[in-house]
């Protein structure tokens, strides 16, 4: 049988969701707990992963087991075993190829920006950024991005990794409640810090060191290290995983 | 010359304000930051004590420094040193014969309970109840407790260490947003676990295993132990201490 499962996660104490010797991921706590589920070596399939710090409130993953189980004791079982910053949203049985990874279909994700006073309650949760942005010029150079673009000058991954990197941007939305910046940006995929890159060039628009207008020529320089600034990982939230 | 300081800080990471060997203390963090910047062993005095994990939006301590300083300056040098869990949000020059503690006129505390779905990102910040609690059960249990009375029932402090347990509660109201509740609790003065034992007896009504008339027929026992259950730590924040 194969599941498909939809996990939060709180970042703060994870290198991140892919397997790494030594320090301490996602990946590798959820197949500790299935492994003693199953009572054996099990591996799971992610969506996509999330970089160390960056929090996921419906990351999806999928692994395959015989045993005979329902979905709701699945999900209890998980949960039991589960340290305190995962927690398993719901499990569904799927046909067997399905694929958390091959048949996502688009990904949302949120970046959070205080502009307001440092909250200590929300260190690891937003980006303290402690001075006001001016959304109006972050905005029009937002409308610069979204659609389908070669984002080669907005993401770190190598050109001979992957060497096309056109992608859709569905929406790259800002909306401002008291001193919070909400940037939620959907896409068909997205590629190595590339939302953290586009968030980045967009508060630089927002402190006046780039023009609205620098941001649509760097995406046509289709370069790498044209983008000043990365913003950091603790504002960022991996929302939900589509498929059809 | 005698500073007035108002600080927040998240308590996971601490065992709570008071100095003690071996752990990490609210009070010993203030205490070495102020002292590198005095260059002296500075002592503060806090408004009381907070419990390990036990939350502050609004703490308030007092300190003599001779150095000549304006408040703005102590402001910067302070949130330059403090570790990111703590932040200055104020400091005031006094006049000598105030104390932070001895001046206090009331505190105000909130407690909040999540009775929906485990949230990884609120983990020590609520207490997770994950269950339903009747709300109206609880006022009721509350009303019995807001005016002066002796609180010997409700708190560990024992009799032969504080004698007169008479505090007087101003206020005691429990608000629903979603599926959160929020304690406002007000008071003159508060003893050892006093809040966290009013808020798990009230706890004990909304499950339904107290009536409200219970936690009346204990506050007037007068004698410890008679009060099942102690909310826990991460729940509670110091919001206020006020002064004349």
């Amino acid at each position: 049988m194969r599941y498909k499962v939809t996990v939060s996660y709180d970042g703060s104490q994870f290198h991140g969701w892919q397997i790494q010797n030594e320090v301490r991921t996602v990946q590798e706590e959820l197949e500790k707990c299935l492994s003693k589920i199953v009572k054996k070596q099990t591996t799971i399939h992610g969506s996509g992963r999330t970089d160390a710090k960056v929090h996921a409130s419906r990351q999806v993953f999928h692994f395959d087991a015989s045993l005979n189980m329902t979905c709701d004791n699945w999900y209890k079982a998980l949960n039991a075993l589960c340290p305190d910053d995962i927690y398993i949203q719901k499990v569904e049985e799927v046909d067997d190829d399905f694929h958390a990874r091959y048949d996502v279909t688009s990904k949302e994700y949120c970046y959070y920006v205080n502009m307001g006073d440092y909250d200590v309650f929300n260190k690891n949760y937003v980006y303290q950024f402690n001075h006001v942005l001016d959304v109006g010029q972050m905005k029009e150079a937002a409308s610069y991005l979204i659609g389908t673009h070669d984002f080669t000058s907005y993401n770190a991954t190598p050109l001979d990794e992957i060497e096309n990197q056109v992608r859709t941007l569905y929406a790259l939305e800002i909306t401002q409640k008291d001193d919070v910046l909400e940037f939620k940006i959907t896409g068909t995929g997205f590629l190595r810090y590339m939302i953290r890159m586009i968030v980045g060039a967009l508060i630089e628009c927002g402190k006046h060191k780039l023009n609205p207008e620098d941001i649509k020529e760097k995406l046509e320089l289709k370069t790498k290290a044209t983008v000043p600034f990365r913003a950091p990982a603790e504002g960022l939230y991996l929302k939900r995983v589509n498929y059809d």
